[in-house]
């Protein structure tokens, strides 16, 4: 990790040119352009001059455009996994439940990372780094999702059936977001906790 | 619809020019251009290079790119339509939900149509004719499984619910397809159509 430049001169008449820019500042620009448009506008001249920065500044930072694109990756694969284990903890498999399945739902910070994930399948569908980042997150996801199903008592087979009907719950209220209203989407959610968490037949 | 053209000059030196290309020519070449990179690479110059053909003769079907455009989302959602309608029919409603749950499993046809619906979806996330044409679809075919369900003596409620999870579990087999080998998919389809399918508990 590089330092952060520091730009300090208060003097100065051009004040983006005096932000203290982080890697971690970079890699949310990359993704912003991710999302808006696509990975091929990633590139680092045009994050220059959105950040109203030198393109020298960004080798500050990274070796290459690629490094940033993993780091994009590697900030997504932590929060992904952060949002997972937070989610269930110390609950009980209702609570749990509840909160991953409610994912989706939590407001304009749900639907920016739906955005964002949404964006980065898209970008794994031409890139092999991305496919193998997204296929460990939705490994990862979905080991979570059946360990904890087992864990309240489901048999190994029973916990990997479930674990795949809630991902796929989650991953469909973020991409039909705009084909439910509140009151539909908790109906959806009710139901389908209480399909998923009833004993085995 | 304008007449396709004909250049039959057998002597020609470069075959590619002497194609029959009609409009629907020019809509597969878009949808090609759109899955394989994003619509912003869907251009009618780079289409008119890759079917050796020039700029004039796109006018000779479309008014200007954004009739091509509506017609890549007319046909897509055509052959959706065909598609659910197809599943449906006669049958019975275990038979059409095995089939509507297997859609995601026919192999290379399958795999394309879900490389063209996620493309579809990720223009729509920036383009308000894509957003309205998903948003048509998904509903569209919401509607059709839960009008399935009720059919089959589902109260309406119960039907709208098992709809979201039947095109759920489409929608992530789809997105999913690299996760699960075919024994694991055919073991998820068995128990999602037994859990979705059991009567109201």
């Amino acid at each position: 990790m590089s330092k952060p430049e520091v730009q300090a001169n208060e003097a100065q008449p051009k004040p983006r040119t005096r932000r203290i820019l982080t890697r971690d500042d970079w890699i949310d620009a990359a993704i912003g352009l991710l999302v808006s448009k696509s990975i091929d506008a990633v590139r680092v001249e045009a994050l220059a001059k959105d950040l109203g920065i030198t393109i020298g500044s960004f080798y500050h930072h990274f070796k290459d455009r690629n490094e940033l694109l993993a780091g994009v990756l590697g900030k997504w694969h932590e929060s992904t996994t952060a949002q997972v284990v937070r989610a269930y903890g110390d609950l009980t498999l209702e609570q749990a439940m509840h909160d991953i399945l409610s994912l989706p739902f939590h407001g304009e910070t749900a639907r920016r990372a739906a955005m964002v994930e949404f964006a980065i399948r898209a970008w794994a569908r031409r890139d092999e780094m991305a496919r193998q980042a997204v296929r460990e997150v939705d490994e990862q996801r979905l080991a979570y999702y059946a360990g904890a199903l087992q864990q309240a008592g489901f048999s190994k087979a029973e916990a990997a059936n479930k674990a795949f009907l809630v991902y796929s719950f989650q991953i469909s209220q973020a991409l039909l977001w705009e084909v439910y209203d509140d009151k539909a989407r908790k109906r959806l959610l009710g139901f389908t906790k209480k399909l998923l968490l009833a004993p085995d037949a």
